[in-house]
């Protein structure tokens, strides 16, 4: 279960990076708490942060369920896949956000593989 | 656990619907990223989404501790009407927020039951 | 394990009793769903809603691997220091925006210490 651990951790420390560059944007683009809008710059980092919470809360039960169901070394590649495509995503949405969807191919299927692949490999097991 | 597991699935890929739908409302009404803003119907799919995450994070754990503490088969039973009550939150949501009010009533007492349940089962074990 | 499961219900409910906060302050300052901004008490109770959800994301696997893996009286008692943080952020935050750092600084680096150390703790065990 090692790798799997430090994949799910290395997704979240990358969430946490990404909350990192939100609290920067803050400063940066002179946007006080509590607003979340007001730079569209601003707004692009923290749409980039929230939207890795959304993937992540399918990401992490999907990821924990099929090691344990599938298979530890398939759940931690696509895990591999997951944080790379969050990373594409990040600087995509960043750049220009219409074109974020490879970022978005890139991670939120995986984390459905994930859930879905481990749900039907608890039904087998 | 396979029926825990399913309801479990079942609660994020309702989820993964309701953000689609966001996505759908994002081009339907014209609300281009990143804003989450702009248009009342595309904020109340915004706002279902962001609700069910929130309930999510509470349901899950709560879940997870009934069923292996109280009951796997109340844990599941419960989960399903989570999951009717978040259906139904999210019709009543979009068609005029301020009956949402039985959708809540349907889905987050019950993330609320299975937290505590299960606290208080893990205690008692 | 029973102290942490405690400690993890605890910062849930802690969360819940953020998002009441959030609903009570939606009806005194007549801030209609959907929005979630126009007034700014109420957008400081909904952020310290949003940033609690944003912190629970790392702590509760974080919490969870290190009782497994490091030590669970460690883990509860940094858990019990979260909580405090959190309630520590959630009042500044509330009473002046800017003020909120030392709540921050009581909650995540928390956060952080048990998802790291639990992640070093699986590969070492």
């Amino acid at each position: 279960m090692d790798f799997v651990i430090l994949v799910a951790a290395g997704a979240l420390l990358e969430y946490v990076y990404f909350g990192y560059r939100v609290g920067r944007a803050r400063t940066k683009y002179g946007v006080a708490a509590p607003a979340v809008a007001g730079d569209p710059i601003f707004e692009r980092h923290h749409r980039v942060h929230q939207n890795t919470l959304e993937n992540l809360v399918i990401f992490l039960p999907g990821l924990w369920l099929f090691a344990i169901y599938v298979s530890e070394t398939i759940a931690a590649l696509l895990g591999v896949v997951f944080i790379v495509g969050r990373a594409v995503y990040a600087r995509l949405y960043v750049q220009d956000p219409p074109r974020r969807g490879l970022g978005v191919m890139m991670s939120f299927p995986v984390a459905l593989i994930l859930l879905i692949g481990g749900t039907i490999g608890a039904f087998l097991d």
